[in-house]
């Protein structure tokens, strides 16, 4: 499977659509800059879609499960078995991605890369087999050459689709049991971070199953540290299926010309590896919030991210992404709908 | 008209429904706390609602507007004109909270209670006319008995009409040229604060107008510095009709069991004044967002309120309440739909 597509160019940014839904923000009934952060998203919008007027009707969820072979370093409060079943209640639509996306109206697309535990076949559950499990990679790669074609081309493969179906925004989520481990050992290679530093309780680890989680990041970082300069091979080396498929995703995504929305820590990381590969992916990735993970605010320092929400969220699924969506639409809908203050009759500051 | 409603007492929170919920966040399938404030935000609603699983189906908006005497001390970018014009806009449904309350499928009052400029009767405003703007309290108090008795009574009927209508969440907005200055002079007069701490932008002062505005809230506030012990009796010194309609409506919404969602400064300030002269109301308010105006936080931690969102508003109208909307819904549909570990069949953490 080739990865010749990573050397395309993101799309440009629409700069022309962008100035005229900055010129209208000027003038709609409210003084100027009284939206804060909304008026930014909605000009950016603008230059994402390409016209002045964003909307964000259909927007799409693809949620990347897969287990991890750093599991067996005892790294996750939860057992691994907990990734296997939880495709099956994302299928059922009880996890809270699924509440999310069914309440949002919007698409969810669930992509099962491999579980120790398999749930085999569900329905809208869209199967892109790679192996049970990465490898552990304490002491081997976690993934070959074909494992992470096939994962990145997966994250593909769901922006080709949601872009076929007209989305307007595209959020990525993950599941799997111990990808905090996996995400901590990418970003502190990727931006030479202390793994004491980024190192966070993940599910829900106690003070010394942090400190051992960060051993395990350490020696992890130190095995593979030749290949820091080299971000696909970093990827490849620390990553995690989900991880790479997210990075594949992001990086199709600005080809596409598909806005995303960038869920939580795991989410962050694989961004952070997307924009190490192709830097012009960046300008295609809004940022939804800053999760409790304990490494995530160095993540978003890293790529320049201003998350839109604070709070407290560490779920992962996409969902924290999912939460912010409607601050988006909102956005939206008032760039589009508020009258100005000529239409309005409303005297301006003097 | 009488006041001796201010003496009913609020109702309890039902900390049965409370514990029922902080029970059911403990199984659903994601790891215990995870979901962050929106935890918090759905434990809390159920207590307020008096049931395990709340609901935001129905809310309303009421946006109080009203002109102020102060306006004459030059303290506003925009000219007096503004205040009435935006009651015909917020009729029309141009205006920020117009689209948010139409997005959100939310009932919008808006209640006149005076202008300079008066836009007369106007379909979906309810006249509640007290005068064409409060005195100018550099020298006098703001509202005589009368004007603030029928200006609490104001913000009461609204919380009367939306509970009678269902409601399961109150949102109060205001609008009124001059109106952070009548709300900086009122909280620091409330918490022994210093104008120059507090005083902020408003709706666009440069440096040198918010040098001014502290020193004519500096002025106000000794004028009527003896009667600070005394909320109520500040209330009419130093706020205005839309500040005591929203203080009155706390208040009452907290007699009738009805969860608010406070707004921004104004609101923060009008919530201020309301819990000063019943404490009990605390309970029954929810903070949407920390705004741009300079005195925010300083009022927010008075409250002791940890607010939602942090997105450089500073609209009012309720603007900044409604955006934060879509979270309690979605705290609410994410409570009640998620799956528990045994229904969903997937292992707890160990």
């Amino acid at each position: 499977m080739s990865l010749a597509w990573l050397q395309h160019p993101a799309r440009p940014v629409d700069s022309a659509a962008r100035q005229t839904a900055l010129e209208r923000q000027q003038v709609l009934t409210k003084p100027r800059g009284s939206l804060g952060e909304l008026e930014q998203l909605a000009v950016t919008l603008a230059g994402l879609q390409g016209k002045p007027l964003p909307t964000l009707t259909r927007i799409h969820f693809s949620v990347f499960a897969a287990d991890h072979g750093i599991a067996e370093a005892g790294v996750s409060a939860y057992p691994q078995a907990v990734t296997g079943e939880m495709v099956r209640n994302f299928a059922n639509g009880g996890a809270a991605i699924s509440v999310i996306a069914r309440t949002l109206g919007a698409a969810l697309e669930v992509v099962h890369l491999g579980t120790v535990n398999d749930p085999g076949s569900l329905p809208g559950v869209r199967r892109a087999w790679i192996a049970a499990a990465s490898t552990n990679f304490l002491h081997a790669a976690a993934m070959d050459a074909g494992q992470l074609a096939h994962a990145l081309q997966a994250g593909r493969d769901s922006i080709v689709t949601a872009a076929e179906a007209g989305a307007e925004l595209w959020v990525g989520g993950e599941m799997g049991i111990a990808n905090t481990t996996a995400a901590t050992a990418l970003a502190c290679a990727l931006i030479d971070a202390s793994p004491v530093e980024l190192a966070g309780a993940g599910s829900g680890l106690d003070a010394a199953g942090i400190r051992h989680k960060a051993d395990v990041v350490a020696q992890a970082v130190a095995y593979h540290r030749a290949f820091a300069h080299d971000p696909l091979e970093t990827l490849r080396r620390l990553g995690g299926f989900e991880i790479a498929a997210l990075a594949g995703a992001y990086i199709a995504a600005a080809q596409h010309g598909l806005a995303v929305l960038v869920d939580g820590f795991i989410a962050s990381v694989a961004a952070l590896a997307a924009v190490a590969i192709r830097p012009d992916c960046r300008a295609w990735l809004l940022f939804a919030h800053r999760s409790a993970e304990n490494g995530h605010a160095r993540v978003l320092e890293a790529l320049e991210a201003k998350p839109l929400l604070d709070l407290g969220l560490r779920l992962g699924e996409g969902s924290g992404a999912g939460i912010a969506v409607p601050l988006l639409r909102l956005a939206c809908a008032l760039h589009a709908q508020m009258a100005t203050f000529a239409e309005a009759g409303v005297p301006d500051k003097a």
